[in-house]
């Protein structure tokens, strides 16, 4: 897998690129495409395009593309606005489907717009439902005849911990509660399952591991079991049955597509679109394979040759527990990471103290980890995290 | 103003594009703008393009920008999401800084979006709201103290008809109501001046008059008096006070960031920069100037050279009621405007009989105008458009 795939990447010289869970690297052949897409689509067909070039269905055709990586039917995903916005449609929709059920159930350390948008969104509606928070340990304890939707991002954004989807599921359900699955962090690392774990709802993004470039246009899936059951709230023109037949009536379209808000980003989707197709060439089994030998390398070469200089392993060692990612914490992680950036190898701070790594299985190989691993253990060895160039906070993604 | 401007713009030989008002023309030079951003910026700096060329603050920053093209301040518009998504938000505001009010009012032929996301907002609140629809010369006599929000499409986007913002709003005011200005159809066409008018909340499309590129992300205006006074209900992780220091609550940023959701599609956004910065170049008094010469020679031309074949003008006059459009109603308007645009005159068809012909300033001239009408009277001449395929409908935007 991964020497096919790597030649496919335009990656810096010299650098080892271990922060695609924050942004994904840029394929091969996709500016050509964005400056065809410009200059002939806009350029030249102009508003045609938007039948001409099928932009109009664009947020379909992608999402379609999307279920093949996520254990979906074509006719549940979208392609569409940001993960943020898709949360609040998707949490709207399970509060209004569980009435008399008071609570939403997620972690503490949830990714924190996740958190945001389910405070926002009870606090709009007033009506007295709560947020409540409790470690991911204690959620099936948790899971009573109050709660309306468990949400949880399928591996948590700062540990690298892979929660099991169909069990969780499968207990909410039991419970009388709904899920909402954030994807973020697997969909395009490693087979996702949705239908086979009987989700609910989901939300995913575009720019991590799928590729779609920076800002990519985010993702949602439906069950077709709730499609028809409730209109979302953002009930934009292009989310109407007719949006062209221009009534003043909101009639929702049949299906996942009345989660369609308005126009999309046509320059971005097919960025996104550009980095699907790609993925959707990789077997995602071998990508798991992947994914799981290169965290274990780079897990065993940190205890290895970066032992002493208080590194805490925050990922699960176990397989059935882990993501794409490995994180550490360190009190003095931000400079170690300022550090390792100079130094070429890129991964990202999390705060207050997690070093994170993340290791997209379609253009990292073991090479690549060997590398970092000893440029790591060189930085610690030689203190180099400690001159004042790294130790100044800036704002990271 | 014509010609220094049309040269800056890439438009297929032959075509007389009057449809900008649908979507606007390609600048020259964006192609290669954005593949620049993509292969150097994307490429080679990857997550550090975040800080490295500012795109954490691509929101603000080009929001800054079109403040300077509707009269406001640089500190209140933000380039975001969707003009959907940007209603929810503002009329989300206006309602909760208007308890105990209980009407949106606006007209029955605002566009779709703008009706069915307030229908939307108020059907989700579900607190009594409800959405009042009154012809326009009948909105003042409305205004009552029932009224929460006036929400209005500055020019109507079926007949062009130009509203009198500074007096709608002062009535608005006066009867303790809170305006809603959907600029879509003015940014960029002509001078705005949303705090001249004491606008409180104004939202506008970035892919018409501001010619951003496909789906371009939109924009949003937050009157300084109101940015503190409310946080919107779509509270994602870019509008906290600190996003990057991802705690669990939600505390929003100070000012009209607070109105950022989630991470912005930054290749359509820095496309949508990149007009606007040209749209900046330009005289807004001498492209209006531009705009009402081009749209008086086009409904005098049509007067006189397509006479006859039942047109009916359907917009004013009155210069101060006219937008930079051109609205006929006629019963086989769809298969004239496909016969117009087979002729390469592109204009656009309204449902349920509307031929709409839009004017951009900065690229339109009275060349073009001159030979749009002579193509128009040559297809009605000689009946061009009965022809079948001209009949078949088929989606449009």
């Amino acid at each position: 897998v991964t020497h096919t795939f790597k030649d496919r990447f335009d990656l810096p010289e010299g650098v080892i690129y271990l922060d695609g869970n924050s942004l994904g690297a840029m394929p091969r052949g996709v500016a050509a495409h964005i400056d065809q897409v410009i200059r002939n689509e806009w350029g030249r067909s102009l508003i045609r395009a938007w039948n001409a070039h099928d932009w109009v269905n664009v947020q379909q055709r992608v999402g379609a593309k999307i279920a093949g990586l996520v254990g979906a039917h074509p006719d549940e995903v979208l392609s569409a606005d940001s993960t943020s916005i898709n949360l609040y449609k998707t949490l709207a929709a399970a509060l209004a489907l569980r009435p008399g059920r008071t609570v939403i159930l997620s972690t503490p350390d949830n990714f924190p717009t996740d958190l945001y948008i389910a405070g926002g969104l009870i606090a709009h509606l007033d009506r007295g439902h709560t947020l409540k928070l409790v470690p991911a340990d204690e959620i099936e304890a948790h899971l009573d005849d109050t709660v309306a939707v468990l949400t949880l991002t399928q591996v948590n954004y700062r540990t690298g911990e892979l929660y099991d989807m169909a069990r969780l599921t499968e207990r909410a359900q039991a419970a009388g509660a709904l899920t909402v699955w954030d994807l973020s962090h697997t969909a395009g690392a490693m087979p996702v399952v949705l239908n086979a774990s009987r989700a609910d709802f989901a939300v995913g993004c575009g720019y991590k591991y799928l590729n779609g470039g920076p800002g990519a246009p985010a993702f949602l899936f439906v069950a077709r079991r709730w499609q028809d059951q409730f209109s979302q709230p953002l009930s934009g023109w292009l989310g109407h049955a007719q949006p062209f037949a221009f009534t003043p009536d909101y009639v929702p379209a049949d299906g996942v597509s009345r989660y369609v808000v308005g126009t999309p980003p046509v320059l971005s989707s097919l960025a996104l679109e550009f980095g699907i197709d790609l993925m959707l060439e990789a077997d995602l089994q071998a990508l798991r394979h992947q994914s799981l030998a290169l965290t274990d390398a780079f897990i065993d070469g940190v205890h290895r040759k970066c032992a002493g200089h208080g590194l805490k392993l925050l990922t699960p060692m176990a397989h059935d527990r882990r993501g794409s990612q490995v994180s550490f914490a360190h009190p003095d992680g931000y400079a170690m990471i300022q550090a390792l950036i100079a130094a070429g190898v890129i991964g990202d701070f999390r705060a207050p103290d997690i070093l994170r790594f993340g290791f997209t299985p379609l253009y990292i190989d073991l090479d690549d980890v060997a590398v970092a691993v000893d440029r790591f253990a060189l930085i610690l060895r030689e203190g180099t995290w400690r001159a004042p160039q790294f130790q100044v906070r800036k704002k990271v993604t």
